[in-house]
């Protein structure tokens, strides 16, 4: 639980910036591509870096989409071809940034983090590069959240075709934060689940479960939050890169994010409140164990002193003051109503006190 | 009690920006309007779109105000007639909204969030859309606190009628700040109610109710607090869109929010305190209930050990030393007085240590 | 206690801006007025508004007190002749406002909250409006820190007579936060003993008393903490209400608020350690309780068991093996040197263990 | 404990600001100079006011010295010859103030407060005023830590003789700050002894001496916190008091002010820590006593049960049915067996539960 | 424990600022030094200062770097030959700086802090000299992360040759930096080890355990915090030692922190919360405790009363109301009987109460 936070930078630390090494367990790279404008739309499902060239440029709207970062060669010549920063190539190598935007002279650079699956507690991170007319994101792993924006651009509908390249952009982050939704209403469930739990059946491992899902909270906190910046970043962007219509999506966008941070604060805070009402409902357990015992031994501590005073052995044929008793007719019964009576006024203090029978002071 | 948190910002994740599509739980949708200068005033209860056209203009200001968002089509109309932004219509039909001002070119875009009934734990969002000479607000349900304002403008007293469409959502505005005070008092009230019980009562499902009290707080704090926000940005408004004299007006409600956010802190400190309160109850119920037994126990069991002593069955005919007692003249009473003078300084020790009879130490 | 915080903003919710109600529990009003300038002062103790136009402007300062908030018609009539805004005049019959400095074209407004008697834990609203050559002041009730004040203008020693308006208005600044040092001494004399209590008699109901402590540093808090950024926006005041060289008496004015809230937070960390002292107390207590519990049970509980063994009822006279102890000549010595033992035995692990007999461990 | 943080502004509350009056428990006040420049050093080590005129001036830089601040007349004499503004002699007289830099016209005003003795728990605070060519310094006591800096000055070694005012000034503060080290050095030493403490004794008493050095800790904050405003202030400060290169250095003595903010931080988090230690270590000791009672009471109480069993008095005359153990030949020994295998059973019970016989299961 | 935070700032206190004092501890001076340009590179593993001025300028850049810090008469030499500041210098040799930028006029100082052990808890200062064309840097001790920079330098790939000394700092700082992430997954597998030890073996010290962890957490994000705003710092950098293309991977660097500290405050996260779950194991270890001895008492004290009952003495031959149970035919198999019943019925309740057999509630 604890390793899946660390991560290192680079694959031999010390080696020089923009060094591009694969991890290992990387999915195998494919790449795709949408080239667009008002008119129509051309998709190729398998491109190759070398017909690159002659597709870009030729429709307003070109969207690169490389799916797996094992092709460090594919990657390599993308960057070669486009003129993209090493430090940002490496970047997209190196899968666990944060959210952020980088300006480089020729392109902005975007990483967003993207909850394809809401089962899953990890977050996949996505790379943007965006030029002018053109945009080319890096995915992790195959299975994403854009499949719905795909749909836009083939039907044409909306203005998604009539935009730029940074509508583009816009369209895959707005995706990206819609797709959180789904994933934090799990996690609301599951924090819906400890609450019944923790009041129902307080079990020791519970704790860790709160904590676990306290942390899981934390790394989506992690990962959103820095993506307020990065979208503030880019609606104060001054090149010309992002056109100013766009600007008012992104706000839009923006708005989303701090709803996601607000719901996030709340199950957080929900969860330590469940910390400290599991902590109390142990000590509710104990004062119950506690209140059995001393009802019992309180009640029944009384009786047996008086059978253990009857069962002294004083003679009494000395004199008529030892245990005279024992040798009254009715010595037994009064023995057995003495103890019944001691008994039951202690039953009827406990009651009194709302220890027994229902709840409260019985004042 | 979790789930009213989360909502889909979106009818269909990934959908285009300004995609309206109606919420099925929405109510009805029913639109009236009041047109009014300082001459006169004109109210229409049930107006149509159709007919705004001839309204608008011809008095300094209309005020359009549509209650329930069922009605897709008629707020498509009113957005085209009168130039509305597509997202900001997004943001009226996604009723989740935090308060915010958004400025577009042809108006400014308002969200705040309305505590129409006290009794409810629920916020309704309220969206205005400010042009010059024009307001028009939208709410999700039939129910306001904007009455006393309808009022104003119908009896023509004071400056309402002499000043324009900005003062009017600055009244509007502040009703709905003044509408959270009796919220307040209602929490207040719970609040107090929690301060009795914690003392006198603490059962074991109060710190639930303690947590569900801070969790309206904070629902109260997250639908307050970023209407300080926009109401800094209305005065900071640098379009012309506020006139300078309203801006001292919305300074006032500024302040007012300020005060709302000062008595939900405290409110949220009280319940804190409570949890702290709740907790040592308990442990006090403990000590309460360990002192009982300790008492019991500990007066009872020298007592018995004595009973058993004298019940131990070595035979007095094989020596004087063997239990001589039980042969004694005043053997039993002996016995007697001894257990009531272990038992009476026992009591003692315990009165002087302040665990019976009454408080504190008896030093 | 909720309840004293709790005050609505305004007599009907929805009301104008500007709409003067009176509190029915206002006190009655009172009007006087110095008037001064180096060469002497003139004092009115009942004034009249009628009367005030020939007075003002005589001199070079004039000082109008108006002590309760009842008279309404009075109050409007003093704002329509020195043209008072009715923003400021309904904050100013509003008590609940937080510190703060209001400009209006004509005049500051400034709200600061006097703790006029150190005994009551109610702070009251004085409301100022600095004018060219008039300071105009409102106070909730009779009785108020500004008699030092009034003395240095009657006697004309010091520079107060030479200085203008705002070095008064200063003057009296300065005197409502010198009167906060009585109260803070007093709630200083209140932690102190509750730290007495909460070592030597921790009740149950001392908590709650703890978090009255620290709910009303809090209002105090809340009283004090705006009068600084109020002080601090009176230094920065561009306008000419405020000279420079009476800037610098505020800055004294600053720092001393700023050692008030360095008081005020210094007592509630303490009332928190408070807390944890008076928690960890219960737990010593308990600790005590199930020491004396335990010691007396194990001690005692052996001895029963030996007692009990010798009052089994085996036959000695079946057979040798059957509890020949109780056929021995020194039996029952032998039996009460055993229970000597083990209770001697215990009892020496128990001192030890530092259980008894003194502190600490006796390893 | 309390009480000592609670100090009056000003003699009399409502007094005209700059109204100088002694405290009562101020020192004897005494006044020496030492003037300075790259030639050579005079001193004086008992100056009058009047003959200061001839000597500031004579040489670059004089540096007036006053320990006690008991004679108010001097004070005044000193403030008048030298133009020192009476609200900045006011905060030198009250000597509770937070370390600050006031710019005058025609001096900097700067106060600081000096840990001189690191056996005290109390600060005392240094006054100066720096001028062009002239520091005066005030102290509440005799005893102070700039006796290397007066040796610096009559050696001559280094720069200091050949720099002016303000870096003897800055060389006088670099003193003060690192006079903090010791102090922090024995609180160090302090916390250390606690946390030994309350690992091996924790006592009733220590939660109140943790929180004790928690608030000397914080007093020492409020002392040195505000210096990193004063020195950052005069870093910044634009006049000509200060010259460029006297700022590198004024820098280097802020470094040490975040380092010492640094080290309180530190030790107010370990003794946080402290306090849950504590808590926890009550807990266990809790658990230890309760181990003792439940392991000694569980195994006695059935053997208890049995040797009452056999106590029992039915009648084996009447029927073989009747406690034919009692006839038994081996009865005795076959009950001794029995309550030591019942005995031995739940001591195997609780060994492998880890509750006796060193820690830790031994499944 | 406490101890190593705490360091006097200079050998004593009070010396004149400048002053250089060797650590008795410092490791033993040794200098060596690389020069480099695009056409080679020169090294020397023992350099003298008299012979650096010979290397310096030949060409494009030099790195010289001293290990251990002895030899003050060295590090004077050095900075006598070039310029460097004496405040800088007494920096370097106190080595507790806090990481930093500081600009002199004819070179940047810049302090880091290096963690070249991860099996080390400290971390050593490395202080650089960055001029125009020169790097100097100083280590506490041999052994440092470097060793890839050397190698980068030596054959000469990448870039590293053709850029100049700033980019040079680069590469070291992003060493340093990259030095952080081994010693992070070291403290990562210790957190995890802890997690372990709290749910399963939660013995008394493991608090104590937590808390070191803590702390050396906290010293970890002070040693890493400060390196952010040192960047951040050398990208705002305005002067000409950085040139712009090293800022973009200074950015770069700084990103890196930004995860470095976001995992450690992620473990913090984690010992804070694994404190909670072990005081509730304690709280569970107490409530088992408890358990156990309310069960044995519980089942045996009633029994142990109906043993006691029909041991007492009263004579059943004075009337046939004294005790006829005694002479039944079944008498003690009814006794026997009923103790079995009671007994069992007793389970019966605990085991539906989940108290024993399996957990959770039977009802």
């Amino acid at each position: 639980m604890v390793k899946r936070k660390l991560h290192r930078k680079r694959a031999s630390a010390g080696a020089p910036p923009g060094t591009l090494v694969a991890d290992p367990l990387s999915s195998p790279t494919a790449m795709d591509y949408i080239t667009y404008d008002e008119t129509g739309c051309t998709e190729n499902a398998s491109a190759e870096v070398g017909g690159l060239a002659k597709v870009v440029g030729k429709r307003a709207v070109t969207w690169i989409n490389v799916v797996g970062l094992a092709d460090i060669a594919l990657i390599e010549a993308l960057g070669k071809q486009f003129d993209l920063h090493r430090l940002a190539l490496e970047d997209v190598i190196n899968v666990h940034q944060r959210p952020k935007l980088e300006e480089y002279g020729a392109h902005l650079f975007i990483v967003t983090r993207m909850a394809a699956d809401p089962a899953s507690r990890e977050t996949e991170q996505v790379s943007m590069f965006l030029c002018k007319g053109l945009l080319i994101t890096f995915q992790e792993r195959p299975g994403d959240v854009f499949e719905p924006v795909r749909e836009r651009l083939r039907r044409g509908g909306g203005q998604i075709r009539k935009l730029g390249a940074d509508y583009l952009a816009y369209a895959l982050i707005d995706a990206v934060i819609d797709g959180y939704f789904p994933v934090l209403e799990r996690r609301g469930e599951e924090v819906e689940h400890l609450e019944d739990l923790v009041v129902k059946k307080p079990r020791e491992t519970l704790l860790s479960v709160i904590h676990e899902t306290k942390r899981d909270l934390l790394d989506l906190r992690r990962a959103v939050w820095p993506q307020r910046e990065m979208l503030s970043a880019l609606m104060r962007e001054e090149g010309d890169f992002i056109e100013d219509r766009t600007k008012i999506y992104l706000r839009d966008c923006y708005d989303h994010v701090i709803q996601l941070i607000d719901i996030i604060e709340t199950y957080r805070e929900i969860c330590s409140g469940l910390v400290e009402t599991y902590l109390s409902s142990l000590s509710n357990r104990m004062n119950e164990i506690m209140k059995v015992l001393t009802i019992m031994a309180t009640v029944f501590i009384p009786l047996s002193f008086i059978a253990g005073l009857y069962g002294m052995n004083f003679d009494p044929r000395v004199s008529p003051w030892n245990m005279p008793e024992l040798g009254w007719k009715y010595g037994y019964p009064y023995a057995l109503t003495l103890m019944a009576a001691v008994a039951g006024g202690l039953m009827w203090w406990f009651w009194r006190r709302g220890w027994i029978g229902g709840s409260g002071d019985h004042d």
